[in-house]
């Protein structure tokens, strides 16, 4: 229960996943912007544009064709950040300059043919075409690789560089530092107190219904209790379930609903087309495969970057960079979550 | 020592100050950029813009008068993050739903009375009455509270909103998580090897000379070898210090000119007015000043945010705020290191 006057006035709130802290300061809204004012994103998008390298049919940079795919089209990425052989720079190293080896492969997925569609815009059964793509690339690069992260960039403002709908899936030979703080969150929580952590908290929220956005019998989106971003959400089953891969056909298809519902509202907020990056967080994989993960839930992070208007973002700098990162604006205030706009108004008429 | 091919492939590196790894992958400078382009900062300033509330004699947001300020000058946040009143959320919470109290004041300081200058272009004797006066405020509010972060977000870039040269000043009743968790690696690597962390690798930077990018008899910046941001850097006393305040007047003198130095490196490297984040790092105050804090070394951190030129920038998007910081080149091929421009051609006349 809040206690009466928190969420009036600045204080700190807890952050389990990450055991850190965030400060949130309920008034800053109130100050007025004279800072920098974003684009807005393209809104005329050509759904086949010939000079586009994701579109079906057209050559990439390293001159390959794409071929005249009408679903989802998966190919390595052209300027990858990991590659499967890098020499190891070996150890007996001075403590305060340590390097590791870090081996893995950088994928692309476009998640359909046309340029001018969006994951809410798109017919549920094409976004299950997508989950399904996801499953079976954890599933795949998880046999070996401890970690797939799957992310997608949404937006010229989050560094997306192309309009076309698709995300990114970079395996590597190391578990990076937020799975593996989120790793250590979830079993010291579990072995305390005997059930996984993000189970107990989906069970909480559902109860208390003072930050849920949308929610189905399968899934729970919410803008969590420790949210940083302004319009921060977690997604996640009901049911225990360690990785995508793990999802029945039907919680698959209560996924792309529930996602389709969430980034609806989102695009409705602003009446934009909301940028974010997102991404799954699963139990880790390859090695890790054969140990006891049973204090992980699977989850996907929405991190979207607009604080005010389609044009105005949260700047996460100087004190969040340097000190402890700071909302202005409770997560019980974010009206996503007391959104009146029925569901499927969409900001713009889909096809 | 490099091992040979390391700095060619893509490898990770060990942050001691915060105990974690970066992605460094060499070579991604060479993809091309079709992404978002930011404005360029606004080449004319009014020296006195009447309109602009940190000018002196002009009115701010809450009616106050700022005086005919010559020098720097001083005055609360008209809409602090943090006040010095606010209840206290209660003990005896979720382990899920965990609140703390948070108290504090905000304080922003105009480094000048001109808005067309910047630290660079500002005389050393200038700069100078800016380093006595955060020293002042770490003095004076560092008596109570546990935290006192100075922090400079400069450019519109960086969230940025009055082009009017100043800082912010934070002051928190809690000791944030970034101080908090370099506190622990800074102990912690004390213990182990008997000699402060930063002191020892500041020693061991001067010898290599492979990413020093200005250095004084008393002062040494580097781009550290665990950066995450392209062209981030650390700027620290040779001497050991433990906070600002502890600087004698010649390490302020110092400090004075290896800033300009510093800053207009980064000025001519793009040939714009450089923007970033910077704060200070010293030992914590408050209760903590009884405290045995000898393994604390004071610095600053640069986080600029440009990638490839003035208007293009480093996102820190998906696989960094799910996975891990990564860079596109190493911090050996950062050539502010091995700039061959004299470190005071600035990018425009100073006054
Ligand atoms: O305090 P300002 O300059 O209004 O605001 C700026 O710095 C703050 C502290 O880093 C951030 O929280 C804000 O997002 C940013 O816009
Ligand atoms: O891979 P892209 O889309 O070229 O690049 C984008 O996403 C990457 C992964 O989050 C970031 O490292 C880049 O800074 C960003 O521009």
């Amino acid at each position: 229960m809040m206690v009466h006057g928190t969420t009036e006035h600045q204080h700190l709130r807890y952050n389990p996943l990450r055991d850190t802290w965030v400060l949130v300061s309920a008034h800053r809204m109130k100050r007025p912007w004279a800072g920098q004012v974003e684009k807005a994103p393209e809104e005329h998008i050509p759904r086949h544009d010939p000079r586009n390298p994701l579109c079906p049919g057209n050559t990439r940079a390293n001159g390959e064709v794409n071929p005249d795919y009408d679903s989802t089209f998966l190919f390595e990425n052209d300027f990858p950040a990991l590659q499967p052989d890098a020499p190891d720079p070996g150890s007996d190293q001075h403590p305060l300059f340590q390097s590791k080896a870090a081996r893995g492969v950088c994928k692309v997925m476009c998640f359909h043919p046309w340029s001018d569609v969006t994951l809410p815009l798109m017919k549920r059964q094409e976004v299950v075409k997508v989950i399904d793509k996801w499953a079976e690339l954890v599933e795949e690069l998880g046999s070996t690789y401890p970690w797939v992260q799957i992310f997608e960039n949404k937006g010229a403002m989050m560094g997306c560089s192309n309009p076309h709908p698709h995300c990114q899936v970079w395996a590597s030979s190391f578990l990076p530092n937020e799975p593996a703080l989120s790793d250590r969150c979830q079993r010291a929580y579990h072995q305390k107190h005997g059930e996984p952590l993000l189970l107990q908290y989906a069970k909480q929220e559902a109860e208390k219904k003072e930050r849920v956005v949308v929610e189905t019998s399968d899934w729970l989106a919410v803008v969590p209790y420790w949210a940083t971003w302004p319009y921060q959400t977690l997604l996640l089953p009901r049911r225990h379930v360690l990785r995508i891969n793990d999802l029945t056909t039907e919680e698959r298809e209560g996924l792309a609903d529930i996602m389709k519902r969430l980034l609806t509202k989102y695009d409705n907020l602003f009446e934009t087309s909301f940028p974010y990056s997102m991404g799954w967080h699963g139990a880790p994989t390859g090695p890790h495969l054969t140990e006891d993960n049973s204090h992980w839930q699977l989850h996907a992070h929405y991190y979207p970057p607009l604080l005010r208007s389609a044009t105005v973002k949260k700047f996460m700098v100087g004190y969040e960079m340097l000190a402890q990162d700071q909302r202005d604006l409770t997560p019980e205030q974010v009206n996503i979550v007391k959104c009146t706009v029925p569901s499927f108004v969409q900001y713009r008429v889909t096809h």
